[in-house]
């Protein structure tokens, strides 16, 4: 399969690449570095990514930035910057993505655990992650032509924890995370929302 | 209690009005008509109702627009428009209202059954009811001085389904509706979704 990867350059992003090589043709994509760079909350470098890409079977999605801070302290902006660009980022993805994608093809895409299970900081994160499988939930039964449409929801991962100098054995391996993607891919499920590690 | 109600006019919003009514005083708000207008959408005009209206104890709101068409047909202004007007827009209503709310008192949001039961035509309605919810539930951990926050999830309303020529037997009636909105200000609860009529 032609595989499209937002976020290639991205902790998780890395990994699915690894998992997916060998097995498909992946077509990177990053925010800056590489051939294929994307600005997700922005639809037209989106709709520019489509036309420069061309048909796929899959898309997946590893990126899309969010605000973790104190309540108290999160701003209106913090609230719109993660509903643009990880929320309606995503939904941009797919909405334009659709023609390009093949009959039976898939769309994969990346909430996290906070969706539901709220934490002292994350109410942006959680309110963009709800958004995004509530998202995938309504598309899984309008997409035309048998494309399928799923979410991965990850905990902390373990190279994260590590690079923010945390002990990693708290975390999920980003190569355990990657194969939630991968069978998202060439797997046959529609509008679910799949916990790598079974968290 | 003083408390504010945000879509007074409304066909639930009318109905929690009465329900409160004799019991506390009611300070209603609507988008056009009345003493006390507010456009959900823009944080200023948030910021100015709260400076005319002053302490309360409890805030309402059962305003915020959302856009339900198939998806192969909602564009990203219906995504952005629905994000901006019932999310945000009710986000930004407790940002800004916190400190206007005594001790001890409470946010009731407007979500709705779409969060949870997908439906062709809803993912724009989906995506924004999900994210109210998912506020609730992260606010409800950080908010201070003992202020609760929930949201009612109300599914078709028998008015709005007589109003739309539809037999309103399908519906919940307004009145029950309102009922679980007061149940949330003279309750406890706090970070909760309540479904009106059991649903």
């Amino acid at each position: 399969l032609r595989v499209l990867v937002v976020g290639a350059t991205g902790v998780i992003g890395r990994a699915v690449v690894s998992a997916l090589e060998g097995r498909h043709e992946v077509v990177p994509v990053s925010h800056r570095a590489g051939a294929l760079t994307l600005d997700l909350a922005d639809s037209a470098s989106i709709g520019r990514l489509y036309e420069k890409v061309g048909a796929v079977d899959a898309v997946v999605c590893a990126a899309g930035g969010t605000r973790f801070r104190p309540f108290s302290e999160l701003s209106e902006e913090d609230f719109r910057f993660s509903l643009m660009h990880k929320l309606l980022g995503q939904i941009n993805l797919v909405r334009l993505g659709l023609r390009f994608v093949a009959v039976g093809g898939s769309f994969t895409l990346t909430s996290g655990t906070l969706s539901r299970r709220p934490s002292p900081g994350g109410a942006a994160v959680s309110v963009a992650n709800a958004g995004v499988e509530a998202f995938v939930a309504s598309a899984a039964i309008e997409l035309p032509r048998g494309i399928r449409i799923n979410a991965v929801s990850p905990g902390w991962v373990a190279e994260t924890l590590k690079k923010l100098g945390h002990r990693p054995e708290g975390g999920t391996p980003a190569a355990t995370v990657a194969r939630a993607y991968v069978e998202a891919i060439e797997g046959e499920t529609n509008g679910t929302v799949i916990e790598p590690g079974g968290a």
